[in-house]
């Protein structure tokens, strides 16, 4: 075939890598057009005209024997007056060319980079997960419009569509009343050129005069306590700035069911929520766009995601339905709306779209950590853990998934602790208890040393130490269990001190003391419990799921900011999680702001998980007789009943101990009403 | 088949009238499910629950030999509590019956009125114009929605769309935003049973507690000068209200063209014109409902029509392409949006529909005309004017048609005539001049009387006489014509001085004293040369039209509100309108209105008339170089050249008289200079 094309001028072989996708065509094609023929992915936003730089390709040159030919530089155009122009303006390696602009001279090997292919991935840092195709619901079409004539009077709208017909094939079904307004404006003042931004449904949304190449997208968290926004470039995937800010609506209430009680107590209070979160999220979307130096309206498309609570109060929903059973969500569909209904000041032709909630209290968020965790592709059983005021678990693997969530209480996170604070500098962050001194060591946040170490009074100066942040109370109870401080019912053994002056009576139970200074820093028997509620409250709902499964668990991944700073061994050393291979736990951080960027970028992940949150198997805890049973085992250390094999042989666990728990009752207590108002009707 | 009825007494036949369908069925089968088996289009809003009433249906009782069965009363059951509730709360004729509550006990024939159908015809005035067939694009749905449940999570959107597609076989595709804001508490208080707008396509609208079974829309036809608005019932297709108001767009220029020069001279000046437009808009449906006694909420639905330039500043779009050539619509398709997006506080999912502009200078209204009077399914040539600042023309049958429209300038509205005045009491409206004396006599707006009878000066105690209307324009012009006042070119003819005082020089012209008083009321020569300008260019505008199409005009239609008052007769004296027969001349009135409330009431008109409007030949009267040849022969009375038999066959003449015109140049400039703003670029 090489050697016909080589005596035949007229005919030219071209092999286009990594696709090998090959065709012979007449000498002076031009490179896009062969490519578009082969059905090989190159990128264009200016449909050939040498003004996006979308479409760059690099030639290999060199013998090529599995393609029976030789390539030359030479078998490619010289490069002409568009080309020139693009590479003096805008800038390009030596070694690439404009495929829209050079043409076949000869036979040529013509390499893709991954930068030029449309359907582009994100590779993703983490091995075990997918990377993101990038294929975003609106892309940018640059187009040549016919000027208007006397002789047939069609509106600038309809020779704009006719243009996008023509020249991308695209059908416009409807364009926003901005676009209406601004039309004719552009049209003339980018002389008869515009770029539109075009829907995946054939919405017209926006249009800038001339060649206009950059679009970008809103990646939103809502979390109940923080809210995070990642400015997403739309056709790198690359996230080119990331802002966040503390959730406006602590004022109202520091958990979510604070905050839904709030509304029951004063109608209307949904809208001030809404007004209250809508403006910090515009707020921030600004942010994020000044920091990375680019234009508000080049901001096209939002996803969010966040508790079903989050999802009611942002899209102005009363939430006060999911405060009481059975628990009705407004809708449990994905939700799209102009951002402009969310008083956010981007593009006004941007939508946002809500992923679906899984249900009442497994929500937007949740959805969001499977899209960005995939237990649906595993064959091993994955427990997915988003921890927060509620835990939202998900067990499962690509036979069947089942959710649900469980009212943990906001002790995890630092709050209802007597120490207990947010994850700040100055917050005891890692513990560890000398078995037989009984004496502490612990980091805190800001600071390199330990506490035991010669640079930690330099570098705790400014910050001081203030309190014990979530993964620094694990740390400490973990390592006053394994030191045999607490009991394995959870009880702060008065008769140890005698061995240690840090062990301090109060009341009828005792304290331990972590920290001597202002503050003083106690762990207090009230401590343990409110953790111990919260974590028999996360295991007995993965138990059910468990129970329900009929698999043990074989993998755990932690969601969210708490997560990501815990250390897998003390969880489980708690029994936080139950028992796996210690090297099967990963934190993942924030996943539901991954996931939210996943469906950000890829319209395909949006039906993806509409689709698999339809099927996911949903428990309601508080339904389930044995969620009480699982719940009252789950609270020993690490339970009492579950046997954790594989933890025991990690690490060496105490003598097992057990207290008679007289105070147990009042301690309990403010758990029990938490869950109390959470189910009440 | 009837014998066989009567002696088995499980099945029964049923005959619908006046459709005639038939079938046997079950003793005990209720009347409307009978009637849906057989096609038979009975309406309901309750989907059969005794709700609505909308299904009632009468008995015919007799012998019906031509059915071969005896129809008796008793053939149908009793009626049940449902029925008898409704009756008592909201009233049934005697010998109505509920057909979802009543069930079929033996051979009966069961009448469906009229109103009882679900495409209803709005039976319209005229013989020649079709009736409307009521099939609005937004329909009222009750349903009964499943309560949440814990074990079954969804969302109470989801279990809506599951109730319409249970029990109305309706697919939501989108829900809007103020929807899933409302619908938790509209279940809760309707105790899960609601009504809910749904649109042809599936977007679920708005929703209400319990039963709702009203629903509106608004017919708007927004003028230069005038705005009404007409508040329709889209169930019954009847008017419950009507308002108008004055366009306050009137501040910022008198007629079209200086309002688009004001928004050239002050930019941003589309949005002022917009705000006031909108404002009034939003007054007068806030009036209509409140004339109607209604909900504004119940107003789901808004059709406009008007001229491009309306159109554009309604929509917020700047019209200043449409000022200079070629006069490029911004959009000639049709427009939907929300209601709201026009300011417009109705229902929170109303929507607002534009009907397709045809040309730059041929806008909504004239398509709304064409849709009201149908020139299209009409064997006869038919010509249809709508006048204002700018005529627009169709011309036409069911083969062809073809439109354009004429700069006539606002003369015909009686602006730019020195006694001129808007049609409003006290304005000289019919006019009747002595051929011998050359005295005249006239009527005027409020009063019954001639000026020449006894009870005139009583009845116009309270007005006076103020000026002369567009109507009396005409008629003192034309009556001036016939009586040899005014020559064929267009003189006032000064040597009738000699015969009556009431010719008098003004300059080097001569005037006509209509009236004596105070305000002393003449028709001067610079009158008289603006009306030949305006109705010459009308006449040119059709002649282009005519040339085109290459037949005569058979039949004219007036449109608006100069044609409603105007006398067909001196129409043609003076040339307004080409010849025909004098009985073929019919003035519509608001026909602009009529359309859009068509559009309002039937969906199919919409794209009835998108399609059309698309085929419509649009000939713009600026590239045409006949237009100036046809203008200038168009200024005589009744014309320079055509013969005008119809004309002369019905009215005397007089004998041609023709004056030289040495001030015709000066007195010309209003109007050419009209023409050149128009079409400077």
């Amino acid at each position: 075939m090489s050697e016909k094309a080589e005596l035949n001028a007229e005919e030219a072989l071209v092999v286009f890598t990594p696709s090998g996708k090959r065709g012979s065509f007449p000498v002076g094609t031009p490179v896009l057009d062969a490519a578009r023929q082969l059905g090989v992915d190159i990128d264009s936003v200016c449909g050939g005209r040498g003004i996006c730089g979308r479409c760059q390709v690099t030639p290999s040159v060199g013998d090529f024997p599995k393609f029976k030919m030789k390539s030359k530089a030479e078998h490619l155009s010289e490069a002409g007056a568009k080309e020139a122009r693009y590479r003096e303006k805008r800038g390009m390696k030596d070694d690439r060319r404009l495929s829209c602009s050079t043409t076949i001279q000869g036979d040529i090997v013509v390499d893709v980079p991954a930068d030029s292919q449309v359907h582009k991935q994100v590779v993703r840092k983490r091995a075990e997960v997918r990377n993101i195709e990038i294929d975003p619901v609106v892309r940018l079409h640059y187009i040549e419009v016919e000027e208007p004539d006397m002789h047939k009077p069609t509106g600038d709208m309809e020779r704009v569509k006719e243009a996008l017909k023509d020249q991308w094939d695209i059908e416009v079904t409807r364009a926003d009343l901005p676009v209406m307004q601004k039309l004719q404006k552009a049209l003339r003042d980018g002389e008869w050129k515009i770029t539109a931004a075009v829907r995946y449904d054939g919405e017209l949304v926006y249009v800038w005069p001339g060649f206009h190449g950059k679009s970008y997208g809103l990646a939103v968290d809502v979390g109940s306590t923080t809210m995070s926004v990642h400015l997403t470039d739309l056709q790198t995937g690359e996230v080119v700035s990331s802002v966040g800010a503390m959730n406006p609506q602590i004022r109202f209430g520091e958990d979510l069911m604070s905050r839904v009680s709030y509304v029951m107590m004063n109608p209307g209070g949904e809208q001030e929520m809404m007004k209250a979160v809508r403006e910090t999220l515009n707020f921030l979307a600004g942010q994020a766009a000044t920091e990375a130096g680019i234009d508000l309206t080049d901001i096209l498309e939002m996803v969010l995601v966040g508790n079903p609570i989050m999802h009611h109060l942002i899209l102005g929903i009363n939430p006060v339905e999911l405060g009481w059973a059975p628990f009705a969500l407004a809708t449990n569909g994905s939700v799209t709306v102009w951002a402009s209904e969310l008083d956010v000041s981007v593009n006004p032709g941007a939508r946002a779209y809500f992923l679906p909630c899984v249900a009442g209290h497994v929500g937007a968020d949740a959805a969001s950590v499977v899209l960005a965790e995939g237990p649906q592709y595993r064959d091993e059983v994955t427990l997915v853990v988003d921890v927060g005021t509620n835990a939202e678990i998900v067990l499962g693997n690509k036979e069947r998934l089942l959710a649900c969530s469980s009212p943990t209480g906001p002790a995890l996170e630092g709050a209802q602790i007597s120490s207990g604070q947010r994850a700040a500098a100055g917050a005891i962050e890692r513990v560890r208890i000398d078995p037989e001194t009984l004496e502490p060591r612990f980091r805190v946040i800001g600071a390199g040393s330990w506490s035991d170490e010669e640079m930690f009074e330099q570098e705790t100066a400014r910050t001081g130490v203030t309190g014990i942040c979530g993964s620094g109370i694990i740390e400490v109870l973990a390592e006053m269990f394994l030191a045999g401080i607490l009991s394995a019912d959870g009880i702060i053994d008065g008769s140890m001190a005698a061995k240690t002056d840090r062990i301090v009576p109060e009341g009828r139970t005792f304290s331990y003391i972590l920290h001597r200074g202002e503050p003083e820093i106690r762990v207090t028997q009230a401590d343990v419990r409110a953790i111990q509620l919260a974590k028999g409250a996360l295991y007995a709902g993965a138990q059910l799921l468990v129970d329900r499964l009929g698999k043990p668990v074989e993998r755990v991944v932690l969601a969210g900011a708490f997560g990501s700073h815990i250390d897998a061994k003390y969880a489980m050393v708690l029994g936080l999680i139950p028992d796996c291979k210690l090297d099967m736990v990963a934190s993942v951080g924030n996943a539901a702001g991954t996931g939210a960027r996943i469906a950000l970028l890829n319209r395909g992940a949006r039906y993806e998980i509409e689709k698999l949150v339809a099927e996911i198997e949903k428990i309601e805890t508080a339904v389930e007789a044995k969620f009480q049973d699982h719940f009252v085992e789950s609270m020993a250390f690490p339970h009492k009943t579950a046997p954790y094999p594989n933890l025991k042989e990690a690490v060496k666990m105490p003598e097992p101990k057990v207290l008679s728990d007289s105070d147990g009752g009042d301690d309990g207590e403010g758990g029990g009403r938490r869950r109390r108002r959470r189910r009440a009707s």
